[in-house]
Formats: structure tokens, C-alpha cells, sequence
């Protein structure tokens, strides 16, 4: 192990296996504040992930401020009342999704009592088109912001992934005073969690799994 | 800890921080074959990440055929030799970029000695646009293959991202027989390494982190 590891990073010594095995979207989270030095450990962790060229493109927005909470806050409830009906659609034959939904609607009602919001951006203000500038854009922020939520889990906040907030990029750049050479990707709410962390159900692998061609499943159960 | 951590995945005890800061792009790797069984667990823990709206809308394509990767290869000789010009230039005056231009151009000499590719590929066709849409599509298949670089780390395989195979959509597709409605991401070559794993360099956390308004940069250290 190195001293990284070992030091710094004292909080974050879940074998990966479990921290992967059980993380999920936590959206119910209690007010109570958290440490911005965990937040800029989680942080911190998320600039190890890998970027293209290693050119290491990005900002993080800490969003604490009332205000800046309530204009986010507005942007997401206009988006959530345009999707909800979508959403319940969707949901009408299963149960899970129809809890999933509901956790979705907590965060709208409750988003401005979330204690602590990291917003994760790239330089660049591209298009996403053709597909492989779109995955170097995109391929560069989400693996950091993969490693912030699995960091999230290991250390026990609630974390999770919400791209409502920002559904007017022209909108979120000026809430949080983002230059035009800077995109706001996706808003990360964080607190500590009212539920719990535990494992998630995923299809088998070998249902998603080809061998050479898409379509040869060798590794499907029958 | 639960059962899948103690269990199916013994392989990936490794602590999570000590994974995350010994990261990195591992290019050349060993022509000795990989296990089946190993890289289908490390796309079981792949699944493990968030997709929005829990659709797990993803496909996964290992590659071990030698004419599946012959054509791929040649794909990827097309777009590093267009591209070769420009890495090279930007590496002008910057000895630790040139080094990884060596070995991108290592992984281009010998794309088909690389034992074994994952290609992850999403369900839909997007443009990414608006880039709300194009965040939702990317965010729900790079946490994943984030997933599988971390599990990739800990079982002391090499791997890393790679776009370049892809850059023509319609020649990717056709290659691997993938349906107009699958979309080929990024390709994941692994293979045992040649070279190690250790601690990566990052700007520091302060001076890419702001409070609640971009350029307001309490943690910065001056």
C-alpha cells in the first residue's frame, strides 16, 4: 500500500468488492452538515480517476450557499414537473421503480435542506457529436465522479448522480458564475444518509456479455 | 461485508483508496492469455455502477478473435496516424506526455498481440445533444467502465480507455455485428502488464475546487 493509501486516505480502506456490491443512489439524506474536508477528500479521490490525454479538464462546484441552493433548486422542480408524468408512466407495473420515483420526488421537495452539493464540470462546451469526441468529453469527468460516489459509500454519506438541476445549461452556468469555456455535467447532492447503503440487484453478466460478435452469448445461462 | 465481497469476488479486497491512487493507464501488456472467468468478473462488478433511471441499458463485447481484432486494429492505425501528428506536437515540450505517446503508439504496433478487449457499448444511438441528454447517456456507462478499470487494478491486470478503435461508428458496428440501436463506447484492452501500477500526480484539489460560485477558491494553498 502506498502512503497515499495509508495516510491521507485513512477513511477509505473498504475492500473495493464491497464498496462496488452496495453502492446505490442514496436520496434521502439528513440535514446535518458535512466536513468540507471530507467533502475535499472525496473530491480529492475523484482527480485520481483517468482523463483523456491526461489533460485533467474539470472543475468542481462546492454548493453550500442558501441561495445558490434555492436557484438550483427551482431549475430541478421545473424539470421534475415536466418528467414526473413520464416517470409514473414508466413505473405504472413495477413497484421499484414507482420507490425509486418517490426517493427522486423526496430530493425535489427536500433540495434545498441537502447540506452540501458538489457540481462536476469539463472545459470545453462541446456538442458531443461524433459519438468518439462525445466518449473522450464525457469519459473524462464520470469515471472521476464514479470514484467520488464510491468513496461517498466507503466513508457512509449518501451520494448519488442528478442531471435535473442542470437541464438549462444556460441557466446553471449563471446561477453558479461558470465561464462559457466550462460545462456543468451533472450535481451531486451529499449527506448523511436516512436509509441505508447494501447490495444491488443488476441481469446476469452473461445476458449483457458477447464473445467477438454481438449476439454470441457463451456465457448466458440457459 | 456481504456476501458477493467475501465471496465471488475474493480477488478485489484491495482498499478502495489504495486502488484509486495507483490507477492508472497500463498500455503494454503481455501477449499470455487472460482468464474468461476473470474478465466476465470484472464486467459483473462493471454492472454494479449507476445507470440513470436504473435502466442498465449497456452491452458488453469481449474480444479474443484474431480477425475481429485485425480489423479493429486497423481502425485504430488510421486514427493515430491522423492523430500522431498533433499528439506529437503537443508533447513538444513535455517529456512525461511524450512518454505516453510512446506507449499509445506501442499499443497501436501491437493492438493484435493484446490478448483480450472489452468494448462497452449503450443501448440507443444518441447525438449528445442537448448535453442534460448526452450527460444521462455517457453517466450511465463510464461509472461502469470506471468499475471495471478499479477491479482491473486490483487483480493487478493492466487496461485502460481507448476511443480510437471506434472513431468510425459505422465500421465499429459493422465489425462486431452490433444493431443500429447498440452503440459502441470506448474499448478496454487487458492484458497482464509489462511495467506496474503506483501513485499518479494530480493538480491539487484546492485549485480545481470552487465555493458555490466558479473562481472562488477557498482551498486554494498560495
Amino acid at each position: 500500500m502506498n502512503d497515499d493509501a495509508r495516510g491521507a486516505y485513512a477513511d477509505f480502506q473498504m475492500p473495493l468488492a464491497e464498496a462496488m456490491t452496495t453502492q446505490r443512489a442514496i436520496r434521502r439524506v439528513r440535514p446535518d452538515p458535512v466536513d468540507d474536508a471530507l467533502v475535499l477528500r472525496l473530491i480529492e479521490l475523484a482527480l485520481k480517476g483517468p482523463t483523456a490525454q491526461n489533460e485533467q479538464g474539470w472543475e468542481f462546484i462546492v454548493v453550500k450557499d442558501p441561495e445558490v441552493k434555492r436557484r438550483l433548486g427551482r431549475q430541478n422542480r421545473v424539470m421534475w414537473r415536466l418528467y414526473r408524468p413520464i416517470a409514473h408512466f414508466k413505473a405504472r407495473n413495477d413497484p421499484k421503480t414507482q420507490r425509486m420515483n418517490d426517493a427522486v420526488e423526496w430530493g425535489v421537495d427536500h433540495f434545498e435542506e441537502i447540506p452540501v452539493f458538489v457540481v462536476a464540470c469539463f472545459h470545453g462546451s462541446r456538442f458531443g457529436f461524433p459519438p468518439v469526441v462525445a466518449a473522450s468529453t464525457y469519459g473524462s469527468i464520470f469515471p472521476a465522479i464514479q470514484n467520488l460516489l464510491l468513496a461517498a459509500r466507503a466513508a457512509g454519506l449518501g451520494a448519488n448522480i442528478n442531471t435535473m438541476p442542470l437541464w438549462s445549461n444556460w441557466a446553471a452556468r449563471r446561477i453558479l458564475g461558470l465561464p462559457f469555456g466550462v460545462t456543468p455535467c451533472v450535481m451531486i447532492p451529499l449527506g448523511w444518509p436516512i436509509g441505508k447503503y447494501g447490495p444491488t440487484t443488476r441481469k446476469p453478466v452473461g445476458e449483457v456479455v458477447s464473445l467477438d460478435r454481438y449476439g454470441a452469448r457463451p456465457w448466458k445461462k440457459a
